[in-house]
């Protein structure tokens, strides 16, 4: 039984990219506690801009907890230099995961090396691939140690070569299966509707995750047209996405955690006013969630 | 062994929306032909526009084949009367492309309905998947009766809601086992390695789709950055697409057919002139594919 969002928002959670625009993260945090919202995910970036001990004050200041914090990953490198340099930024990335109590560091593994940068270095993915399980597979240890579950996030094939290798939650749950056979609650999937809602094995490999691989949920829409391949993602309820359907499997298999609204829109919601889209993000929770 | 495109290029197919801004159709086929391009693929309007007799005329006076015909498809409807008509169009279009002696209808299977005019009339993929189950069905008995073999083409997956809901090889391939299981050579795939260079499958599913199976090769490049979700088709070598390695397997496979090159540009090379496009898919061709 699909869980009832249309009476409260006690499971939303903002990704703090929604409003990145309009404030740092320390306002971002009293603006949500201020709504009731009881749960952000936040980016890295900003993070160091206000100063961790900051963000960790105003967080135990207002009860906000985290559903996520956003993210590790970005492995591929066509050196064995970048690779090492990759693997110290997750371990750096994972303690800080720690100091904020994050349930889970999100992945967005990488692409091809340099791509992101409008320079890849290569065009073999297989080989970025390979760099991913490594990468994966060595970072595991220290977020075991620290008790901090990873959580690789397949993102849209339209960022295979300058974001993320992975590309279906079929291939991110083989890597899974693949690193950590057993289970062991720490390698699993964040399910990002956005990336995944096109996949017509997803409500077959929804099920394959099951509870103790599905450690994120996250939520916007997909426009019709799309404007830009990065920034035009769309405010639930406004695009294609059948969202409660998704929902619905996603609780089928066991996940009752947050449902975490990220929208990076530089054409609509980056230009409105941070106070009106954390409203709207509570209302289309309610209504299209 | 795969074939040596270095030193002719008796294996270049230009599909004629390359140079659409450019060039009425019967231009674009005089223009192949004095280049020693022996196959197009055109489109539907174009031959519209320009009469499906005088195109027929100038496919004859000048010996140049087609590698394809573009396209069938858009089967998903909210009515029956609108899946009606959609089946209406596919018998016509395997008219035409038995007119002019296509080898296969690439088909384009449709998304959402409404949703190509932005203004989609539901959510749910999997009825639109079924549609399209339905209209292939019934569109293959007038083309086996036609002798004219489909070409299912997945579409990239950020065309799942707007122009087709087939988004891998994989699903394309179920769908061919499901409506022609004994492999009749009636059914069968388009490979474009836009639309599937990203997939972790693709090896094995173009092994899995065999020679009888595979109708259809196009080329082009994946850009990064990629500007448009439609229109920012890179030239064959200007990309990220290790387009030599999925030839391989293609021809490993048992296709030894025309490289189909379909690049749709209009910030690039729907600007430049047609003879200078058609002079770099051959020189592309020769080196990078």
């Amino acid at each position: 039984m699909t869980r009832d969002f249309s009476r409260d928002h006690r499971w939303l959670s903002i990704n703090t990219a929604t409003v990145r625009a309009q404030w740092p993260l320390d306002r971002i945090i009293d603006e949500c506690a201020a709504r009731g919202i009881r749960a952000i995910s936040p980016w890295r970036d900003q993070v160091a801009q206000v100063g961790i001990g900051r963000v960790a004050e105003r967080l135990r200041a207002t009860g906000v907890e985290l559903s996520g914090y956003c993210r590790g990953g970005m492995f591929p490198a066509s050196t064995p230099e970048g690779r090492r340099a990759a693997l110290d930024d997750n371990r750096r990335a994972i303690d800080d995961a720690k100091t904020l109590a994050a349930p889970c560091l999100v992945l967005v593994v990488g692409g091809l090396p340099g791509a992101s940068n409008g320079k890849p270095e290569h065009k073999d993915i297989a080989a970025a691939r390979r760099d991913v399980h490594d990468g994966i597979a060595a970072t595991l240890e220290h977020a075991r140690a620290a008790g901090m579950p990873l959580a690789i996030e397949p993102l849209h094939p339209m960022y295979a070569a300058d974001r993320a290798c992975i590309n279906t939650l079929e291939q991110a749950l083989d890597l899974c299966d693949a690193l950590d056979p057993r289970r062991s609650g720490s390698l699993g999937v964040a399910v990002d509707v956005y990336h995944v809602w096109w996949d017509p094995k997803l409500e077959a490999q929804i099920a394959r995750a099951g509870r103790d691989r599905l450690l994120a949920f996250h939520v916007c829409d997909w426009l019709v047209p799309t404007r830009d391949l990065l920034n035009d993602r769309g405010m639930m309820g406004d695009g294609v996405i059948d969202l409660r359907k998704i929902r619905g499997w996603v609780e089928a298999a066991g996940y009752d955690g947050y449902s975490e609204v990220e929208i990076f829109s530089s054409l609509d919601w980056w230009q409105r006013p941070g106070g009106v889209v954390l409203d709207t993000c509570i209302a289309r929770h309610r209504s299209a969630v």
